[in-house]
């Protein structure tokens, strides 16, 4: 199942970002779109662009701007991916071998900022100042949550509330901005506006909630293929937070000793899964995703019933359902 | 010599510069002023603010926009400097230890994101969509220019051309900017706007072909310490680049074994010094440079005569003496 099959109604602008992004990157230093394609063209989701596409329908935004908003929020999370290999020396990526694997740290490093000041470029181009400001908002809010993860989430002293306010700079803040963008180039109302600002945050708090439990537990086979990248950085997400939380001191201490340990394979992989069971981690996470898409839901209200509507709480039902 | 002393003319929104520095990257996340404070405290020339200050002087931009296109060039220009040492996994910035020594790869490359993207929420703040447009163009090239530079500036088939090309966007480009913004901000003529921005650019060349001199051959107690930085890191500047074009097949192989062996030590250095110096690679990349402040001079043009005007040919001039 992927994003063209779900919602037919955005099959055009989800062809039109795909030629666009292949436009956007092309430059005669061959590096550029050789590591721009690379990941760009490497199976991702599209679900930034999708929640935009979803948005414009549901408010009434045509022409250029939807797909340029797409291309925007794809780009700025092409960037962050680039970054976030370098920062975790990552090996794996959708995957295939991570760009910092094929093309070096450096390369990775400067075909990021590459890509993030040509989203600061196209979205100048479009001339809205609010916007403008949005997304270098949620850019900026990003940043200090990649931070904020770098500096606590190796620590098994992280909490609840400090990694709920890191996902939601890293994650939740570019798809609020994603929702809200269309609203504000379409002429919505405040009111709307808000809303649906608010629809895209709960979605993306949703997403990388759900994100965090099947990192752990995936049986699907392209999410198999990539288990474990949390475990393997070492990094404290909220199963785990939570698990350490309600363990006996035993457990605290395996779990500690398994996230901190220097051998992070698959039995430890399994041992680990199996004690964040026992302290309800992930029951515990999928609920709190769950209750994230039924804040988005609820938000949804303020919209007139209708297909652009229905498509928008089908979106927010896949965050939990994940098999795209 | 500094710029306080130089131009005393500028003194306040110099002073008023480092206020607003200190204060845009307080953050409870402690890493981002912690790595932000020790980059932009670290004895920075401020050149690029210093430009734009004399720019609006000379066209008479008053109010808060003046120190703001200050603050947002230097933190552009700090985010580089963060992703620079990262990328060429340097050790010595500014006669310390460079960022990424002292806090890690991944700090340097998450706070220089920070930084980039703070400059965006502080010009969209400004919002006027003609001066993100031109600053978010000039990031872009430099990302432009970094690429190019990994990709073209460690082989000695490097031609001159290609080399000014990626001064050109690494370097001048945010000149080109920084004395461009003022100039629409203070509502200054078509033909004011253009000249200006060229004078940034001429002196952003001038600037950067004066440092790849300075790098092999300064005597001055302060560039001293750095000196070599491009040889060590084994970048074909434009010195190198003109030698290996004029020398005699041996001294052609000499050059490319030591800029391109293993061992690039201070005895290496002084033997591709006075290669360099044989084929008068310093001499015509001075001349390079002198020609582009000529050319600054003569942009200049269209200014009134007056102190604003006379202020700017100085900084012109400054480029050349570098023993600020």
């Amino acid at each position: 199942m992927n994003f063209d099959d779900a919602f037919p109604e955005i099959r055009r602008p989800l062809a039109a970002l795909e030629v666009e992004l292949a436009r956007v990157v092309k430059n005669d230093v061959r590096l550029i779109p050789e590591v721009g394609r690379y990941l760009l063209g490497g199976g991702g989701k599209r679900i930034r662009p999708a929640l935009a596409f979803l948005t414009s329908r549901a408010v009434g935004l045509t022409g250029p701007n939807v797909v340029t908003i797409g291309v925007v929020l794809e780009l700025i999370h092409t960037a962050t991916l680039l970054h976030d290999d370098v920062v975790d020396d990552g090996t794996v990526r959708r995957g295939q071998p991570s760009a910092n694997r094929v093309f070096g740290n450096a390369a990775s490093v400067l075909v990021g900022d590459y890509l993030y000041s040509l989203a600061s470029v196209l979205l100048a181009r479009m001339g809205d100042p609010r916007i403008l400001l949005m997304v270098a908002e949620a850019t900026n809010a990003m940043a200090e949550g990649e931070v904020h993860q770098l500096a606590e989430s190796y620590s098994p002293s992280e909490t609840e509330d400090a990694y709920l306010d890191i996902i939601r700079k890293k994650t939740a803040a570019l798809f609020g901005a994603g929702a809200w963008a269309p609203t504000v180039a379409g002429g919505a109302s405040e009111e709307v506006q808000l809303a649906l600002h608010g629809f895209g945050l709960d979605l993306g708090m949703a997403f990388q909630l759900a994100d965090d439990v099947l990192d752990y537990v995936a049986d699907d086979e392209r999410f198999a293929a990539k288990r474990g990248a949390d475990f393997r950085d070492g990094k404290y997400t909220l199963p785990a937070i939570v698990a350490l939380a309600n363990a006996s001191p035993t457990d605290h201490d395996r779990i500690r000793h398994l996230l901190g340990g220097e051998r992070r394979g698959a039995r430890q992989l399994e041992a680990i899964v199996k004690l964040i069971q026992r302290y309800d981690g992930f029951a515990y996470t999928r609920a709190r995703a769950e209750a994230c898409v039924s804040s988005a839901l609820a938000g949804l209200a303020v919209l007139p019933r209708g297909a652009g509507r229905r498509a928008l709480e089908r979106l927010a039902r896949f965050a939990l359902a994940r098999t795209f």
